[in-house]
């Protein structure tokens, strides 16, 4: 496997494009399309929020009960959540109107939007957004840049990958993008993620190899605790890299799975990077835990705790605030056994172990803290169970962001 | 019942003390005593975090197994937490040094301690500040003003409070302390809150009152997600005023029940109104829910957003937000049957209902919005259960304390 340029588009027969509609942004691109140039194979994880946004519903529908998904649909600026009936006929005039553009069936159209909750999306505008980008749509790796570009909301930089692999002798390529930056605490999936592939896979496997992929990648990342209303992470897959179809378990599906578990790992490190107002991507990696289960919980509850996340951005090396942290998570470990490593760039220290604090360089780990990428590293000793979470620091610009973000 | 003046002294025979120990502060009271003329039945409830500090570990063996106890010793700055062997010794020490200065047993004197984790409290300055406390205290108003104002870390205010009932024909006086105001999510009980009463009542029925209550009181409260590793509620009660002794559910244990609800409720809504960087109080208040359960649930969710409280803090009507926290809370909903009120002391507007948004005044609600007690009612429309929660805003300043806590 090797990553390459590109993103949506880098597959074979994946077209995309961005377009400004002005649904609530001006003078940017806000609205995108992926479309293939054959039916695909569709698998999706979707919000565990009981309040779902319109598209989530209209995609759920979708993924469980048609066969093949053709083309996505996708605004920023506006959430269409907890916009009642008006939102849910937004998003089947939003089908309706790319199916006849594309000459494909309305329920082949998945449709996504992230922004202002509350709000309804004008229908005028959208629907000129689609013309445009029915129009503009191409297969170039630019087109997939513009469509990653264009669902940005306060994110800082756009986020996309694509990765090569080989399948039965043949040459496949998975290319994804998605954007964060805010509202992110998914829980059985994410804010908004769009990956494509020409792999041959039926999708029963698609979908399990997405659902079981997501607990350690997409699931492990928070920037705020807020599980969002629009959480929705699409895999298509069209078939076209010809390799035999992967239909069970075997080397092929381990294959495709290796290749997705990179691009998920990679997008969701780039979403949590980038969570709003943060200066730093802020990682836990617990080993040692008595179960997978608490593995998780351990990392998690760590990269959440606004403490903690509040002393990474003012690189001060409160560890107290860690192990509290670890110690309300939910998983079980004897405090006096646990060993806590604070790593960057600039080094590793041992900051905390036999019960009480080590004898560290307050310079040293100062400077750690100050790295790009800070990691705390968890030793429990309870057994041999790992897991890694990520999320970001906690500054000033969070709250500047989230105190007027409608505005 | 009526509230007067005083704190922990209001009680027959409570005396207090406040003093200057040095332990991590300078140029203010760091320590602080509570100490009863005669033995008191003592309940006490205590973080639910894995990692216990040391004075949590000490309190809890006397809470379970001693039928009496006389005095709490009280130091802010430094919280002997992750302090090992070493920290378990110093209490150890605290309590024989205050037993002996008393003329009480060491297994009768309670410590508690709040500030930074990890480092250890110097034993001379402690010992030091015990003797201080020792001479200095009296049964005063003032002395119960100076041990509140002692055990502040950054909290900005002191909080106390005192009430009188009548049991049995018998004036009762129930006084309490306390102090935030981050690291504040408690579970089980709350960073650090004494309660002193006159009341003759049972340790069994002592110790049930108080689990009871703090389920709506303490545990409904949040400023930072972050449940501590100190949270210690401790009551004290040493028969004074002279009732007939409570020994079973009854009128008087229901008055007596009722003024301590009072308390706890006074002294945890001052703790989230005072939490870490706050500029109002936020209440959530949920009504129409299907469980009790379900209504903590949401409530609490409500008042933990992170995204929420930023809006709170820009006097933005997001009401996105709420919906979205109501969704993950756990409980389960009909969305389109919610109805959604903001209340301040300006006025109440309808925000939310149907489904959608009300056409309410963006001004009206940005007017509310700046009321120094913020109020979310939410009304769920699945039965008739109800809970409150309190919490805060989320301002810069709680970013700027939590960045350098440490310096």
């Amino acid at each position: 496997m090797r990553q390459k340029e590109g993103g949506v588009t880098a597959a074979k027969g994946f077209c995309a494009a961005g377009a400004e509609a002005e649904i609530k942004y001006k003078n940017r691109m806000d609205m995108a399309l992926i479309y293939s140039q054959v039916p695909c194979r569709v698998a999706g994880t979707f919000t565990s929020n009981v309040v779902k946004a319109a598209p989530v519903l209209w995609d759920k529908d979708i993924v469980e009960n048609s066969p093949y998904a053709q083309a996505v649909v996708v605004n920023s600026g506006i959430a269409n959540a907890c916009t009642g009936k008006q939102g849910m006929e937004c998003c089947e005039k939003e089908a309706k109107c790319a199916g006849e553009l594309l000459g494909i069936p309305a329920d082949s159209v998945l449709v996504a939007s992230t922004g202002v909750i509350g709000m309804q999306i004008p229908e005028d505008r959208i629907l000129q957004g689609i013309r445009k980008l029915a129009a503009a749509k191409t297969d170039t790796l630019e087109a997939g840049l513009d469509a990653a570009k264009a669902i940005m909301t306060t994110d800082t930089v756009h986020k996309q990958i694509a990765v090569e692999t080989v399948l039965g002798g043949k040459t496949v390529t998975l290319g994804g993008m998605c954007k964060g930056s805010g509202m992110i605490h998914p829980n059985m999936c994410t804010m908004l993620a769009f990956i494509t592939t020409d792999a041959n896979i039926s999708k029963k496997m698609l979908q399990k190899a997405l659902s079981e992929d997501i607990v350690d990648t997409f699931n492990m990342i928070s920037v705020d605790g807020d599980t969002s209303t629009n959480d929705t992470l699409l895999v298509l897959a069209n078939g076209l890299a010809g390799n035999e179809e992967i239909t069970a378990e075997g080397p092929d599906y381990g294959t495709f799975c290796e290749a997705l578990h990179y691009v998920t790992t990679y997008l969701a490190k780039k979403m949590a990077g980038d969570g709003e107002g943060a200066t730093c991507l802020f990682e836990t990696k617990v080993v040692g835990a008595a179960t997978k289960e608490d593995a998780r919980l351990l990392a998690k509850s760590v990269i959440c705790s606004s403490l903690t996340k509040a002393a990474v951005f003012g690189h001060d090396a409160n560890w107290g605030r860690i192990l509290c942290a670890l110690g309300y998570s939910g998983a079980r470990f004897d405090p006096e056994k646990v060993d806590i490593y604070f790593q960057g760039s600039s080094g590793r220290i041992h900051i905390f172990g036999n019960g009480t604090a080590c004898d560290y360089s307050e310079e040293k780990a100062t400077k750690i803290l100050s790295d790009p990428e800070v990691t705390v590293l968890a030793d429990m000793h309870m057994g041999d169970a790992e897991a890694t979470a990520w999320g970001c620091d906690l500054s000033y610009e969070y709250v500047k962001i989230n105190a007027d973000y409608r505005s």
